[in-house]
């Protein structure tokens, strides 16, 4: 490679191309060279900051740094939100790196490396094995998506649960289908009568926003995929969501609030507010796994990796036209 | 005794005798002469509504119901919160009966029986065994403060964590105990500084609201024990409440509002808002024997069990002068 190469980022509220110059390898770095990249809409909320955006990378290991022992040139990787954790904390050492206090997370830190591009460096630690068979256009959205979906469920969902899921898109698509794998009943809740062909994803049952009253029974779980938050108070009524029952938002909205729960039902229903922010690297190898033997599969549209092709899936994005997820192909992929 | 007794309820903003008819026992039903009972902030918020007052009673079994199996005449008996559930719902099979859809706990039923008074009737399954060598005058405190104490923080602590409670009560005085008991470090934040006896308790840090920027440490659970709620946004954050941490909010603010959680910090920092309503009975008894075993025993206050003496409690409570429970003894005890 030459000693420049192209990522993305946000330039007067477009998103262009920019050299950047080819980093020197520490001894755990691994030099990937993406061939898919998943497109979120976290992606587009980082876009005025100018850093290099994309992180749901998955590509060819191109270069190891001298004491990589877990990848080798040639090999499939995935990655890019989860990017660095100290290793020796509690958080750390107890599986739960994504919360260390000096962690790196997209967004954060690492202004010129990002999954959008030609290239993205990972640390041989938070890059994670594809499995084999999975392709990797399916891949790059479970990086990000997935790892979201899936943690946040498997804190709390129990197999004969009834799982609601509000919000049909690149999250909650694939948040139907891991908890119908995980042995829920999944009820889908959306703004949009066209979001139905969800059923063909896992969901059992769907609801409008202004029909809740037609459910037979509350769901124990409800994960707020979209976003934008709801009415909580539309939800956080026992007819809907069941005592004890859980919510977890997937998204922070943008601009940022408070999350306003009743304060009355949340006490004397038992309701208890998750938290998940992608996942722990354990947790996000245990999702791949998962993935790979459960069959859980994104749903893509493709576009070329290039500004124009970047244009596109942005415009049909901010258009909620994306059925579910874009994912850019690099031209040589 | 007669066929009439007296239990008290709110009137015209105060608390006043009031008879009742002796009851019919149903077969399942135990008669408790009242000795003790305890005087929770919740008593006074169902004081505009007229019914039997007092949900933290302990006394002598007097007559059982016919199919009574599990206490005999003579024995001590404590309740008066959660008195009833279906007894076959998937919570009540699963050892989470105070959520079962059925449930009648203080406040939403039962208008004339509560544990002011001479006499509570309770269901067979929803009284509790008093460990042998605990006072009657700790247990009553015991069966509402201690139960939503140990209840929220069995959920989520572990040894070594280091948990905050906010608020010094009737509630708090308690968490403390059981926190420290249950092998963990407890922080104290309060508005006045006279709460620094906390110490005494079994916490080893004290802070005033506006000094926690001295906390060495976040907290990883914050047990909010008192009747308001905080500035959310004081509390959660990094430096506060450890990422991945709990708030367990142990009241409902009257009057109702919504608890506004800051949604960037909930959502990166990794918050949990968990829920407690007193306790399911296998862990009230749980707590009741851990109590037992580890000493912890609420510092009461007693008064007595008549129209003066509650008058008193009364006024103590809202002065924010007891330290830290009332206790109603009946004039024979």
């Amino acid at each position: 490679m030459s000693s420049e190469y192209t990522i993305y980022r946000g330039e007067d509220g477009l998103i262009k191309p920019s050299l950047v110059p080819k980093p020197e390898l520490g001894p755990k770095d691994i030099l990937v060279k993406i061939m898919h990249s998943g497109v979120c809409g976290s992606d587009l909320a980082y876009l005025p900051y100018g850093l290099a955006l994309g992180h749901e990378g998955v590509g060819i290991v191109e270069a190891i740094g001298n004491e990589v022992t877990q990848f080798t040139v040639g090999e499939r990787a995935g990655g890019g939100y989860h990017r660095d954790s100290c290793g020796h904390c509690s958080y750390c050492l107890s599986g739960q790196d994504i919360w260390c206090y000096e962690r790196s997370v997209f967004g954060e830190k690492d202004y010129n490396n990002g999954t959008f591009g030609q290239y993205y460096v990972g640390k041989e630690t938070y890059l994670h094995k594809i499995p084999e068979g999975m392709a990797s256009e399916h891949a790059a959205p479970l990086q990000c998506a997935g790892a979201t979906t899936y943690n946040a469920l498997v804190q709390v969902v129990k197999p004969g649960d009834r799982v609601g899921i509000l919000g049909i898109g690149g999250l909650g698509h694939l948040a139907i289908q891991f908890a119908r794998k995980l042995g829920t009943d999944v009820v889908v809740f959306s703004t949009s009568r066209s979001k139905e062909e969800a059923k063909q994803l896992g969901a059992s049952e769907f609801y409008l926003l202004d029909e809740l009253e037609k459910l037979p029974k509350p769901v124990n779980t409800l994960v707020v995929a979209g976003n934008k938050y709801p009415d909580w108070k539309k939800f956080m009524t026992k007819n809907v969501l069941a005592r004890a029952g859980n919510v977890i938002p997937l998204a922070v909205p943008v601009p940022q609030g408070s999350l306003e729960i009743p304060a009355f039902e949340a006490f004397f229903d038992g309701y208890n507010i998750r938290s998940s922010l992608v996942a722990s690297r354990a947790k996000h190898d245990e999702m791949l796994q998962f993935a790979a033997s459960h069959d859980v599969k994104p749903w893509v549209e493709k576009f070329e990796m290039s500004e124009s092709g970047i244009a596109e899936v942005v415009g049909k994005l901010h258009a909620n036209k994306i059925r579910y997820r874009g994912v850019l192909v690099a031209k040589d992929a």
